[in-house]
């Protein structure tokens, strides 16, 4: 019976180099593993803390780059818009246009996703309930496309931490294959430095628990070093642990598709 | 000594007579109080929970009332923008510009705000803390622009509640003058109708607290006739109830100015 | 009209000498200013975070000493109790038995205080919903008891903080009078040290959210020198610090009254 | 590589009979699957939402019908304390003491459990932190007594609602052996009707997501007919769905035991 899928690759698009080695990297996991996999990486980050913080290397530049990871490694790709006119620019370079957890009420926003045709991925906002993202998959198909995602990325629990309610897993099943974000669940906001923590000790266990409760894909941030890494160095995976972790999950996967 | 200013009028600008009538009954009630009045009004409504909600009449029309709203009452205008285009084009009718909650982490927009040179009004985040919203403010005085506010509209509590976080008003007092939002601070969101819902018969308990505590302003959404409003019906203050409220409010906060 | 009444008083009662002083003083301020006051103090801590934390000095000693101050100063006294045979013996020394808030749904404990006829305070659990306090206080009134009051201490919100959710105040009013408990209210519970944290320095704030809601009591516990209490020094009021705050309270009380 | 322990049984000892045939059809399932089983009965409710909510059938009766249940079946048993001196009277009918999540910071209860040398399992307050649950194992443990578990059923999230933080497996396993119980972990509390909802549609879907992160073991309250059953009622699971449930969980924890 069938792996769940992978979304994986850097926060951010840093430059060509380390684009390519990373997506060469996780192919290669991911083909040993038998793991459908869609390369992620944002062309743009546009919601930082702070007006100081790293937001890219230019849009058409980046976008360029996705495009190529792409072709050459044969692999779908997924990459986040902030503004509408975002939509069609990115649709021509990538597979599956995602909408940050910020801006998934923002109707416009998701209509101009769902017109491009692309499958949209719609992060499910830290403010919302599980039951609430059928309105927001509602926006997708109601504008005739009916390739859409939901990807959990954790719930807020006070002002400084998240939690990931996997009682939202099979709620959400019924609007759409559901994907868990285990990086970004891991976060801790609104951290007096102005730059977001995290605990990425925990994400196998958050990975884990999602692949028991039935998740259809998993999206990793990781890079190479995490910590010399231009945004989110706080929550991405080291990329050579990767594969132990996707070889576990496997083999989780494959017990729970025996249920 | 000198009241608290006020921020209200409509969720949505329906149509030209609704606005000047809600202009002209919360003008008068302002001047006998003496209550600095902005008045508010959205030109488009871009983060429903449903695609068939109501969005608004068309930008530029909503745009003119308000303009004219400005002319004929002599009174300054806010309205909320969603997308970075929005900024220069409603920064040439209205004198205050503001930041929706959901989209006070998208740096482009708000410096796109921030550069247009009128005031900018953050709402915090329903998933920030008070503190985190230093870092928002800097984003609009990095750009050059020092005239800031911050409206506080609750903070997410569990997924279908929102609570005041009181402690915050002095925190976030620290940076700029401080708003309490007393209608959208009472909603119910992610109900399973896709219809935020609210609480109303509170809004003088967490408008009073507000004055006590030491807001600078109160913002509040009103109409003639919240249950036939084409938009947050659900929260806003009857506008007959509103000058009784506003009263008590003054009073209040001659009381806090003694001390 | 009717100020507000006073719950204050140390923490625990750590001796004569500090009891008879700290009930000296408020008092004093209390007859100043119209305020009913019932004098507080915990005969022993039974649920400190750390089994090496500071638990009493003697429960019959602790008793006596507030006999004593409420024969000499003519107040009546409050504590609280945590087991079931705390009831009868505490109400031979004093006028309230307080309930705390972690054992507020243990009903033999919250009947056997109403058995005992004396005036029963009920804390809201951190973990309860104003609304449910309703049943919290039937366990009271069905037993036959109908003095009681309902105090509301913050409600837990992450894990390691707590807000006061004004909205409760007009709800929990329908059952019982509401005292607030502002020092309380500010700890911040959970602290990886095992030593409960607190901003006492937006106790004026919260009191002040408190009073403007129509409250009808304020709980605070206060000490000559917070720093040197044997429990929670982190949230107590300098006791020279009290009179400004209840002035001010008063004033507030003053505005609310003529509404 | 061993299978996780199993805490099992009715919310209350309703009469001998209901037990009887609930250890028997539970010791069978348990034999078959190799995993520990631990019968599981409360001999008093104590901390019902209202006075006039099932409390029990006796004290001692219900300690004897799980005395009996012991020596018929074999089988370990476990039953809550709620005053110090049940702690002594529950210890001479059964292996395990268990302290209630809203009772886990009464260091004179705990402590009480852990003088009568049996087992202790504490519950993890809904308002507890995981990792501060190392302060109540700390209160077992420096009380002379090795012998504790940690039991968790979910914490708070806003007034009427539970969420499992699974971080806190990881976290909580560093002080001892962790169970998830996976029936309590889905109530809805603080509903208006003052009875306690549940989501018992999850039970599979949380039971999975703990043993893949690794708790030790499982507890979960069944009965032949819930819905007839004098408490939790809403939340317990059919016993005719348990032997599916605990096939899975066997399979998932063989695989995790291979990692």
């Amino acid at each position: 019976e069938k792996n769940f899928f992978l979304l994986a690759g850097p926060c951010a698009i840093e430059g060509e180099a380390m684009a390519m080695q990373i997506a060469e990297t996780v192919t290669g996991i991911a083909d040993r593993l038998k793991i459908p996999y869609i390369f992620k990486g944002s062309f743009k980050k546009a919601n930082r803390s702070r007006v100081d913080s790293f937001t890219g290397i230019g849009d058409e530049k980046a976008l360029r780059i996705l495009k190529k990871v792409s072709e050459h490694f044969g692999v779908p790709t997924v990459t986040d818009i902030h503004e509408i006119d975002d939509a069609a620019m990115a649709a021509e370079y990538v597979d599956v246009l995602q909408i940050p957890a910020f801006l998934v009420r923002q109707t416009d926003l998701v209509v101009a996703a769902a017109n491009t045709g692309k499958v949209v991925n719609l992060k499910k906002g830290q403010f919302m309930s599980p039951e609430s993202m059928k309105h927001a998959v509602a926006k997708v198909t109601d504008s005739g496309n009916s390739q859409v995602l939901i990807t959990d990325r954790g719930t807020m629990f006070g002002y400084q931490d998240l939690i990931v309610d996997f009682r939202g897993v099979p709620v959400m099943k019924q609007f759409a294959p559901v994907v868990l974000d285990v990086t970004h669940s891991l976060q801790q906001p609104n951290q007096a430095s102005g730059v977001t923590g995290g605990r990425p000790e925990l994400i196998e266990t958050i990975a884990r628990a999602g692949i028991a409760t039935g998740v259809d894909g998993i999206f990793i941030e990781t890079h190479f070093d995490p910590a010399s890494a231009k945004s989110d160095g706080a929550n991405m995976l080291p990329l050579d642990q990767l594969e132990r972790l996707l070889t576990r999950l496997t083999a989780l996967r494959q017990t729970v598709n025996d249920f």
